[in-house]
């Protein structure tokens, strides 16, 4: 038995009921996260050039764009709303690699839309498509990623794929062939972060794994052995193929399990060190004009990735922890609002970020920090986050998310129609038109 | 200067008199070939396939599927139209690497088909396309292809993307986003050769480059580097890159002067061990019952790609040069009708076909053979074929491609309708409306 085939197995044996109520839950709470990012990214620059681009070519209005009143055919749709879910980067993290929900929730949603699904089917559906992708991305990872592929294109198009495919009910071989043809447009380069390019690569994941799902339907053959063969996607595409990561342990875990949510709207190194922030802040009631200096302890990382000491616009806000320090003790927030070229150009916010200072260590790990506040009366305050607030072992509640959802959608959606997209977020999983879900992003 | 920014600046500077006349008149040669082919298969089960898969999801009737009454948007039908050109393994190749036309062609008329283009226009970015594909193609081979990359995918998408780049009429940075959008969905696996995604390729790649070209358009970015960049398509996916194959001689010499046809209705490295059987059948009046042993010695590359000793369908015995010597002994031909599935069953086809050994040598060139013959009445027969016809130093004339593309086109156009699809192809250069080409194609 190979990879390829025993995933396909896995994949068509698989029943709704075999999915645990806690990984259904999760389903839910990544659908409610990555509607936000979506929604409120469905003005973003991207998304409109991406939009204006397809608009011509687009077919009947099968399905729509995630907060917005356009529709376009399933295949369109799905590739516009993976390019808004992953724009602000501010959607899901699995533990390990891949940006999960990007690639196949936009391909599950236009489906649905286009052919009546229930709740039960898309949940289920999302849940294999992850478990495909997360599995297929660790088994050629972190080698894979070093030599230069963005994972969550790379990999994104096999959870397209395989979703899609649960949804058309295809049989062994189909499914086989579905993630061949996967595997053959798998595609998206690192050098392609700090431009568009990077949302693209969910976008083209999403459209490209659901065509493949809907080619093998059709009878159109590929390899059954698509991603073990010696000139197949693993072998090919890294140094580093271990199959027992895709085949070991199949549905006695589920890597949906795993997924992470960002409280802020920056990138993951950033987040112990503005949640340590935020919560002396709340817990000694700070204000800016109290703090005297703010010295870090960090991850080498940190300044590696964002040691940007003067922003000077909300794009380089994001790659600076000065500035995410200090809107953490100025706002108590670092949300998209506190990553605008406003508040980076902020005189109380550039008066506390220029106290900030940092020291970098191996014994730190990623998402931990220690943060230590100098206050002007002399009171000096600690803090040591262990874990940073979303990540698996401090995951954000529902209502974490929630708020976040609204903090995202607000300007695009009023207050009760963002009430009803979280709502059936919830209840996805009864819903007997899921559907209904993508439509209510559209704000009237 | 890098090599992505000098070819970006030499696509934007070519005018259409820089072209000679001689590389023109190629342009009209890969047409009629690359039509004859596309109209040849218009029928074929594969082209059915994804013409079921994407006809729910396609646009307004903007251009033709050669050979067919459907009529899809731009995007789609470059998609079906690059899958039908290749599918048969009769397009054209360039004699180093790369399909060229299959890529490029199908985006090139859909665009024209959509939006007006004169045929002077079509046939300088026809130029420009092959150009682009080829060069990059080359900077990386043939490690690139050696990995496991079918490089008229990955290449083929950057050719499709600079030629509509060309026909939009794009500035130097937005020719260089659109060559950076192609170089991040590069893709086409290897593992895929026997399967319906090797046609797959260049039809996802002329819809992908066509893509990434209207993308630009739209002001959506890239990296302006993606070619030779750390994390870039040529360091990423090859272990080779020499980026003055890219960059030296632009606009000196046309790659497409280096094209080449197919007689034969298989893969290249198959060709030169049919033509001597072809010859040594003709010249001595062979029938099946009197050979007795057929000993072909080629280069090495012959048994890696077509070593099938038992095929079981047509498609299969386009990867046995085992089935393609005895057609070629039995039938004195081999055509598209000489790899269906009737005759790759037909015993007595079979009983030659059992007869044939291989020995492979790294002294005997790719396009190069030696056909010893053992006849039954003991005679030894033998032919050295230095150059296979329809290479370079051996081309097909007009006359020769004429012939092949009456063959191919026969029973799908009338003689009428062929006629005048060849006309046009002559006179292409001279069309005000280059769209009449593709709608030529489509029978009464």
């Amino acid at each position: 038995m190979t990879a390829t085939r025993t995933l396909s197995e896995f994949l068509v044996d698989s029943r709704y009921e075999d999915i645990p109520a806690d990984v259904r839950h999760e389903a839910s709470r990544a659908m409610l996260n990555a509607l936000g990012c979506a929604i409120g990214s469905a003005r973003h620059e991207t998304v409109e050039a991406a939009l204006n681009a397809v608009m011509p070519f687009a077919g009947s209005a099968q399905a729509c764009i995630f907060g917005r009143p356009e529709r376009l055919d399933a295949l369109n749709a799905a590739l516009v709303n993976g390019i808004s879910t992953h724009v602000l980067d501010f959607d899901d993290t699995h533990q390990r690699a891949v940006h999960p929900s990007a690639p196949v929730l936009p391909a599950l949603l236009a489906y649905a839309e286009w052919k009546k699904t229930s709740g039960r089917d898309l949940v289920h559906a999302f849940v294999l498509g992850v478990e495909a992708e997360v599995r297929i991305g660790l088994s050629v990872f972190p080698e894979h990623y070093d030599i230069g592929w963005h994972i969550t294109g790379t990999a994104g198009v096999f959870g397209a794929a395989a979703a899609t495919a649960k949804l058309l009910g295809l049989d062994v071989q189909r499914t086989a062939w579905a993630l061949g043809i996967a595997a053959t447009q798998s595609s998206g380069l690192r050098e392609m972060f700090g431009s568009m390019c990077k949302s693209l690569h969910p976008g083209r994941a999403a459209q490209g794994g659901m065509t493949a799902a809907l080619l093998a339907a059709q009878g159109f053959t590929s390899s059954e052995r698509a991603i073990e063969a010696p000139r197949g996607f693993a072998h090919v595409m890294s140094t580093k193929f271990d199959p027992s990561v895709i085949t070991t342990g199949l549905g006695a875990h589920y890597e949906l399990s795993k997924n992470m949510y960002k409280p802020y709207a920056c990138g993951l190194v950033v987040h112990a060190a503005i949640d340590g922030c935020i919560q002396l802040r709340l817990e000694h009631n700070l204000k800016p004009e109290d703090i005297e200096s703010v010295e870090l302890s960090t991850s080498p990382l940190v300044p590696e990735l964002t040691g940007n000491r003067a922003p000077e616009n909300g794009l380089e806000g994001k790659f600076s922890v000065y500035h995410a320090a200090a809107v953490a003790l100025v706002h108590g927030a670092a949300g998209e609002a506190q990553f605008s070229d406003e508040v980076v150009r902020n005189a109380t916010v550039i008066a506390v970020r220029d106290r900030v200072s940092i020291t970098a260590s191996a014994q730190v790990r990623k998402l931990e920090a220690h943060v230590k506040l100098r206050l002007r009366n002399g009171t000096v305050l600690e803090k040591h986050v262990e874990h940073a607030l979303g990540t698996v072992e401090r995951p954000m509640s529902d209502r974490d998310l929630e708020d976040k959802f609204r903090s995202l959608t607000d300007g695009v959606l009023s207050v009760a129609e963002a009430a009803r997209v979280m709502d059936l977020c919830w209840r996805v999983a009864e819903l007997e038109d899921a559907g209904e879900l993508a439509r209510a992003t559209v704000p009237r």
